[in-house]
């Protein structure tokens, strides 16, 4: 066991572990404000996946993960033997994992750790089960900090050169412990001297795009235009884009990808303008068990993200609205998915087994 | 000249022109409050124009036609003769015609109103100027608010029973002095009994949808949910929606239709899902000087609507974004274009000039 008591493995500014302590960037807040939230109960790691302090498919399983620690380190030191430890741990587990239901990184987080725990049942002491989930959950942490790297790489090379790019959401530094999934392939073409511009869905109703993805695409010095949902067709149509990348929640064994609601509608206008269409997702964001698209549990937000504008009604008090924070994209529609693995395309039942068993 | 000084000649809660008083409906306060905006010069109602207290193609071609008559009215209480009271009529159509680009209703109202100035030349004393100017203006009026009528009874033959209709923006009531041109045809269906549910886009970044067409939609009992604009394809892949009408600022002599952003989005995703994409608008939105889309001039607005919200900013001070007000959408991707004269489909060149020219 090599972890140390309360080890921090990460410099990301998105989330850290820290002498049990979970150390989040309050998102809701950015770009206006940088306050961290510091985490040191499940319930409290548990509230800041679901009030979205912390969101993005991988970072929000890093961020389980590291609740469970939180869970396990506390009763370790409360005093608690193996099995107290092992029991935090357990009802941590069952806590965080239905905090939000359509990213698979999280139930597939919470997985590893229970394994994690299964592993490890001949341990004598309490601060030894803690140390194993600490050093499980930082291996999470350091796997999907190698995955982004790679996808990036991967990514750049499907990318010509001054390439422009248009991204939904935030699928970057801030969804992720590492550079981002989508955003990924965008810092390294960065780097490479092969990008253009970035043309930013501002990705209603939270507006990640205009509030995270600008704010990270700025602080790295990256060219970017903020743009409404609905114009991403009309850039299309005018010639101004060659290409669209997004991230996902859940990769269904043949290739649906749910994502933030409104990925489908840039799935349709690349195939009716003959542009492909990106999903850029580590291999843990594949999930086996479901068949396809149809099999995602899609999250049904609160409509006061779509009828209220900064606290205040916008629309008549009766009316009523649809949120789903997601949408599945066919496969059919995906030129490419792009794994820390290598790259899958066309998108099929077999070619994702074969990235994912390799 | 049937007009009495000052004759109202209109019930619509939009606009109204009373006693040399042009009298709008402040639709950027809505639905959180009812408040009417006087305009007693021409500079007002221009300004009221550009500020969009006042939108919507038809409605702003009629106020822009009153606008001309307060000013005449004005010069010719004023003690104006013929001569003044034109030239402050010139003068007002010269400020208003350039309040706002893209919808040619406001240039067409500015050319009839000129017309009638030239038509009606040998008239002796200002007040009588004055009165025809007010005739022509309520003329234009009475035009639209049958053009509406009109338009609900074509359109609505096209839609099946039980229709779900999706609808971007507004182009109802408070777009026009009648009943709308895309919701005519949703207000006629619900009167006949065949209208299931209307979803609307919010329509970023002015959001006329979840603001003005629910408001209205509301008002006439008439179910309705809003969503956000991405999450249309989505409805239309699981079989939701039966057909999306919009309306139109600028249609050019080819059948290319200029209208709110969003516009040509919505009819990619229609022709991908094989759904009827119908434009509704009187003829006077045709502009036979404009031979294709890319003619039409598209009014680029503050970046500052997509990145503040509720007047703080949201993105990052230094992030840049583009906001064109309008999109245009191929002739090719319009199902049919209903007017008050009938139906055209498909939209072409000759089936567009039979209509106008019928």
């Amino acid at each position: 066991m090599a972890a140390a008591y309360g080890c921090a493995v990460s410099s990301s500014p998105t989330l850290r572990y820290e002498h049990g302590t979970l150390v989040l960037l309050d998102q809701r807040l950015l770009p206006g404000a940088r306050r961290e939230l510091r985490c040191t109960t499940a319930a409290e790691a548990a509230e800041a996946i679901r009030s979205m302090a912390v969101r993005g498919a991988p970072a929000i399983g890093v961020a389980a993960a590291h609740g469970v620690a939180v869970a396990g380190r506390a009763a370790a030191v409360a005093g608690g033997g193996p099995s107290e430890v092992r029991g935090a741990a357990e009802d941590a587990c069952a806590l965080l994992e239905t905090a939000r239901p359509t990213a698979v990184n999280l139930a597939g987080a919470i997985h590893r750790m229970r394994l994690a725990l299964m592993r490890d049942a001949g341990l004598i002491s309490g601060a030894e089960v803690a140390a194993v989930l600490e050093a499980e959950a930082a291996e999470l942490e350091r796997f999907e900090v190698d995955a982004c790297a790679a996808m990036g790489r991967h990514g750049a090379e499907l990318l010509g050169d001054n390439a422009r790019v248009l991204v939904h959401c935030n699928a970057g530094s801030l969804a992720t412990p590492g550079i981002g999934t989508a955003l990924a392939p965008i810092y390294e073409a960065h780097a490479r001297g092969t990008l253009d511009v970035v043309f930013v869905d501002e990705t209603r109703p939270r507006l990640q795009g205009s509030r995270l993805t600008a704010y990270e695409l700025g602080e790295a010095g990256i060219p970017h235009l903020v743009i409404v949902d609905s114009l991403a067709a009309t850039l299309m149509l005018h010639g101004a884009v060659d290409a669209v990348l997004v991230g996902a929640d859940r990769i269904a064994a043949n290739g649906d990808v749910a994502n933030k609601v409104g990925t489908y509608a840039l799935a349709v206008a690349c195939a009716h303008h003959g542009l492909p269409f990106y999903v850029v997702a580590p291999t843990t964001t594949v999930d086996p068990a479901c068949e396809t698209g149809a099999d995602i549990p899609i999250e049904e937000r609160d409509p006061a993200e779509v009828l209220e504008i900064a606290g205040e009604r916008v629309a008549p008090a009766l009316t009523r609205a649809l949120n789903p924070a997601f949408d599945v994209t066919p496969a059919s529609l995906v030129t490419a998915l792009v794994t820390e693995r290598g790259v899958a395309s066309p998108v099929t039942s077999s070619t994702i087994e074969g990235l994912v068993r390799r």
